[in-house]
C-alpha cells in the first residue's frame, strides 16, 4: 500500500483526535472574549484550500470576513497592512514555511493577536503565535497532503464552532469521522469514474459555498497525484467566462451540497451538460446524481459541513485511483518536496 | 475588424478618459476622510480579477486589507457580516449583476460605506451606492472583456492613488496610455508567441503581486477567445503542488514585472524551465526575457504598476491572435452572454 492510501485510511481515526483535543475548546472561548471584527488568514497550498473552507463558515456561522493576506504582500511588498482588532490565523502542516512565520511576525507587530494552525507542535509558526491548535495528524510520508488537509479543515472548523458557541455545528463536525469511514467502505464509483477519466488531459472541478474549499484540494491532489491539469473553480464564476473553454466531452467534476446551494448547482450541472461536459458528480442528492454520466454517490441525510469533509476523502481516493490507473507514484510526485520554501 | 480587436485597440484613449476624470479625486479625498480599515470586495468575473489587482495595489499603497466577499455568502448563505467600519468596493461593467447589487444593498444595511465601479452611470448598482465612479470606456460589443477591464483596473487605480494621496503613484498611472499605445504598435513578437501555442490544449500563466491580477485576467481571455484551458496561478503557489502537473513541452506563460518580485519570478522561470516547460516571457527584464523560448519583451523603464497594464493588454493580444490562428470569432464566444447573472 502507498503511503498516500494509507494516510487517506487514517483519516477516521485522526480527526476523532481533534475532535478529542479540549484546547480547541480554550481557544475558541478566548476568540469569542476577544471578538476580533477581521481575520487575516496567511496560508499557501493545500493550507489554504483548509482556510478557502473556513473562510465561508467563519462568514455563515460568525459573520467574520476572512481577508486573505499573500505572504509576500508582507515580505517582499512590505505592506503596513492594517491589523488592530483583527486576529491573524496562520495555517501551515509543517509550521515551518518561512514567509508565512514572517508574515505572522509583521503582523502581530502591527497589533493583531495570532492563532497557529500545524502538525508540529513546538514549530516556528507555533513558536511566533499567541495561540496554537495542533492538527494531530502524525507524520505524513506522501507528499500529497490528505490527513493534514482534513485534520486542517476539522482543527479551523472546530475554531469556529467554539468561537461561535454552536452547537448544531459541534454536531455536524462529531458526525465527520463516521461518515468518512462509510466512503472508505465503498469505493466502488469512485474506481469507476477514475478508470473514465485514465486518458484526461484537463479537468474542471465545480464547488460552490462550503464545497468550493474542496474543489480547489481535489484540483491540486490530481495535479499532484495523476498529473492530470485540474483547474477549479466556483460553479457560479465558471459561468461568467471559464464555461466557454468546455467542450463537447471535456471531463468536469461537479460537486453537490446539500442546503442553499443545491438548487443553483443543479441548474449549473444542467448548464454544463448542455454544452457538453462529460460530468461526474460527487453528492448525495438524487436529483444532481441524476445530471451525471458517472455518479458517484454519497450518504444522504448529512449536514452540508459534514458531507464537505466526505466529498474530500472522495477527490483524494479518485486521485488515488487515477494515479494507479496511470502507473504513477503518488507518493512522490515529480518536482516536489514536502516542505516547500517561497519567498 | 473584430469588435474584440477594435476595443483592445480602443484602450488609449478609454484610460485617457478615467484618467482626466475628477470625480476620482473627489472620492478618494471622501475615503482619505472616512480612513475606513478594510475593504469589502464585491465582483465575478474579469471584475473580480481587477479587484485582485487591486487588492495588491492596496496592501501597498493604503495598508487596507481586502476581504474579497463571494456575493453567495450574502445572497445565498445569509451570512451576517461584520462590515461597520469597512467600505465595499463592488464592481461590474453592467452594474445590473443582480447578485453584487443585492449583497451591496444587505452589507451597506449592517453599517459599511459603499463604492460602485461600474461602466453604467445610473445602473443598478450605481444607484444602490453611497459613491460612484465610471469607467468611460463606452459599449463594449465583443463579449470578452478588453477596454472595460483595463478601465476598472485604472479606477480602482486612481481610487487608491487619490485615497492614499500618493503622487508616485499618480505618476505611474499617468504613463499608462502611451505605454499601451507603444504596445499596440509593435506586436510581431506577440504573433509569434500566438503562433506557438496553436495547438495548445492548456496552459499555465503565471504571475505574482502586482502580476497576479493580469494573469488571471488573461487566462480568462484565453479561455473566452481560443476555448485554450488556460489556468492561472500565482507563481509562489505553483511551486507548492501544481508544478507536479508540467510534463516536458507543456506551454507555460509567464508575466514579470520589475521592482521586489523579478528575483523570485527569475527563480521560478529557471524552475519550471528545468521541469521541461516551453516558456512564453512577457516583461521588460532582459534576465527574464533570456529564459524563454519565446519573448515579449516590453519597454523597459516603466514603473511595476504601469508594466502591469501594458502586461494586460499584451495578452489581450495573445488572445486575439490565437483565436484568429484558430479560426474561431472572439466576438462571441460559445456558451456566453454579455450580462451574466448568477444566484
Amino acid at each position: 500500500m502507498t503511503h498516500f492510501e494509507r494516510e487517506i485510511r487514517e483519516q477516521p481515526g485522526v480527526l476523532r483526535r481533534v475532535l478529542a483535543d479540549d484546547t480547541l475548546s480554550g481557544v475558541g472561548a478566548q476568540l469569542r472574549h476577544a471578538a476580533p471584527s477581521l481575520v487575516l488568514s496567511l496560508a499557501r497550498g493545500s493550507s489554504d484550500n483548509a482556510v478557502t473552507f473556513f473562510a465561508y463558515l467563519a462568514g455563515i456561522a460568525l459573520g467574520v470576513p476572512v481577508a486573505s493576506v499573500p505572504p509576500s504582500l508582507v515580505t517582499v511588498h512590505r505592506a503596513q497592512l492594517l491589523a488592530r482588532g483583527a486576529v491573524i490565523v496562520a495555517v501551515s502542516q509543517s509550521g515551518e514555511s518561512q514567509d508565512v512565520v514572517q508574515a505572522l511576525r509583521a503582523l502581530s507587530e502591527r497589533g493583531a493577536r495570532s492563532l497557529a494552525v500545524t502538525n508540529r507542535p513546538g514549530s516556528s509558526l507555533e513558536q511566533a503565535a499567541d495561540l496554537a491548535v495542533t492538527q494531530h495528524a502524525g507524520d505524513e510520508r506522501a507528499v500529497a497532503a490528505s490527513k493534514t488537509f482534513t485534520s486542517q479543515m476539522m482543527a479551523l472548523s472546530r475554531v469556529v464552532a467554539e468561537w461561535a458557541d454552536d452547537a448544531t455545528l459541534r454536531a455536524s463536525l462529531s458526525a465527520v469521522p463516521d461518515a468518512v469511514e462509510a466512503l472508505l467502505g465503498d469505493t466502488a464509483a469512485l474506481q469507476r469514474a477514475a478508470a473514465r477519466l485514465t486518458h484526461a488531459e484537463q479537468l474542471d472541478v465545480l464547488g460552490r459555498g462550503l464545497s468550493f474549499g474542496p474543489a480547489l484540494e481535489i484540483a491540486l491532489k490530481l495535479k499532484e497525484t495523476s498529473y492530470l491539469h485540474a483547474h477549479a473553480y466556483s460553479s457560479a464564476e465558471f459561468q461568467h467566462g471559464p464555461i466557454a473553454s468546455l467542450g463537447v466531452g471535456d471531463p468536469l467534476l461537479l460537486l453537490g451540497l446539500p442546503g442553499p446551494t443545491l438548487e443553483t448547482t443543479r441548474e449549473a450541472a444542467a448548464r454544463v451538460g448542455e454544452a457538453g461536459a462529460d460530468l461526474t458528480v460527487v453528492a448525495s442528492d438524487p436529483r444532481l446524481l441524476e445530471l451525471a454520466d458517472a455518479a458517484v454517490p454519497l450518504s444522504a441525510g448529512l449536514e452540508p459541513v459534514t458531507e464537505a469533509f466526505v466529498q474530500v476523502v472522495a477527490g483524494q481516493l479518485l486521485a488515488l485511483f487515477l494515479a494507479t490507473e496511470r502507473g504513477l507514484d503518488p507518493d512522490a510526485p515529480r518536482h516536489l518536496n514536502k516542505v516547500t520554501q517561497t519567498r
